[in-house]
């Protein structure tokens, strides 16, 4: 069987083959040559002000895209937390399989900063109008619906829409209702979408970028994946708002628009794949398998 | 807010507590007090003939249940591969993150033993009749239905029914169609499930211990997360099904079985999250989020 190096499946034996130029195919377009030949105007930058930048101490680089649209006071709260520099010396103290990578204040003693939100509202859902909400059309067990609006994965129901626990995207943790967390303890989803926590968690975001230093971490050992006292755990040197940053240091990425062409056109093809390799395509995905293209953004 | 060292949620700032015993709580079970209270008639121990057992160089071990039931040619190479010690040396070759943790023969020479079939029968999915299948009825977007058998997740529609790609499910690399692959090459999932592989792929198994060997490593920075010519890569050191390991070595697990009621219990636990962490449970399920309980085996 010739190996076909364009086809992103499992199943690929194209060891020393990468090199290789795919023959021309064809056919409809892959999921990649989609996103590939998307022009500009299928991009949206994400503003630099709601770009996370956090800087561990291996020198590894997560970059996380907030979402106020979705939890103001939160995102509000982290962003003061990182402005604060509140973050620079809190550690990874839990990575649990199939679950979480979290973050926060070991210590559990260090004191939040003067305008933080002590009790930030209930903010696990917000109202559907006004947000441009495009279904898939596909069934979910969660929701009654999901689909796309402002670049972000959604899920909604009777009126109310929110960022669904998929795999990176990034939740703030919090003790017992009617606690629902300051923004100084994060976690990022590392396993299969733990979607039963939607609506009972605000999540904040999505990383866009550096999630293996989140993922391919050792796992915890203690219950529910905390690391043993006195474990190495990676420490974030610092954290900041893009914005913040000097412009020639700021990163930046674009993630594909939910109303673009190209990006109606990607997710019929990742429902419906016609690459060689398939033999049934599924004819459906998943909310947690159509997350946004993310394009670190071209300089201009 | 006061710590609850009960609840598996990724808000809880226990640290330090996690020795403190949970207050007595009314109310129904959870789903982990349900696994820990299920008598010993709720669970059904994996047979050692079909207990894939793989020990890696850095001395992590990884146990695979295989499943004849649902591609009995291709589990039946797997064994004679093990038994031929061919997979001894094998390395992991490929970490792509949110996908999977694909294991072969680097060198694509090693020739396989007599005895395997080179070109296996399409085993992606097999007839639901004779399976007493039982259905978790919430909705799927990538099948009829969803449910369980004989301790395995099994997705079902139109007559046939096959193992979904959920995490730490395995499977069995190939190339183009109509090829199904040896079983020489196989892949965990370490991500979210990717469904659309469902029926496109033969999946003959599941990680039932030591998935963090497989899912902590680093990602690989080539193509399709293929590590670099010359990269470290993790080595299988031997591969043994653990019928054929000395008595007191062999390591056995127990499923929790699909029609014990304890099984029913957990499920509906599972959906409807009564802990007090959760102001709004799901009522629903998705089935990669329903792996069976799965518990080392009691010694006899």
């Amino acid at each position: 069987m010739k190996p076909h190096v364009r086809l992103a499946v499992p199943a690929l034996l194209l060891l020393g083959l990468a090199a290789a130029s795919p023959p021309p195919r064809a056919g409809p377009l892959t999921p990649g040559e989609i996103v590939a030949q998307a022009p500009g105007a299928a991009w949206g930058a994400v503003p630099a002000d709601d770009l996370l930048v956090i800087d561990l101490d291996g020198g590894q680089r997560v970059v996380i895209a907030l979402a106020p649209a979705f939890a103001p006071v939160h995102v509000a709260n982290i962003k003061a937390l990182v402005r604060a520099r509140w973050f620079a010396g809190i550690t990874i103290n839990r990575v649990q399989d199939n679950y979480v990578t979290q973050w926060g204040d070991a210590t559990e003693k260090k004191p939040l900063p003067a305008g933080i939100v002590a009790s930030p509202p209930d903010e696990y859902a917000r109202p559907l109008a006004g947000l441009g909400f495009r279904a898939m059309g596909y069934r979910d067990a969660y929701a009654a619906e999901t689909g796309h609006t402002g670049g972000w994965p959604v899920a909604r129901e009777a009126g109310l829409a929110w960022l669904p626990h998929c795999y990176a995207m990034v939740g703030v943790g919090r003790n017992l209702a009617p606690d629902t967390g300051t923004g100084a303890e994060l976690y990022a989803v590392i396993g299969h979408g733990p979607r039963h926590l939607d609506r009972n968690i605000a999540t904040v975001g999505r990383v866009l970028a550096g999630i293996e230093a989140l993922t391919a971490l050792p796992r915890g050992t203690e219950a529910l994946g905390f690391y043993k006292e006195g474990a190495a755990r990676p420490a974030i040197v610092r954290a900041r708002i893009a914005a913040d940053m000097p412009a020639g240091e700021r990163p930046g990425f674009d993630v594909m628009k939910s109303d673009a062409p190209a990006f109606a056109a990607w997710l019929k093809a990742r429902a419906n794949r016609q690459d060689d390799f398939f033999i049934r395509p599924a004819g459906a995905l998943d909310i947690c398998n159509a997350m946004p293209p993310v394009r670190a953004a071209v300089p201009k």
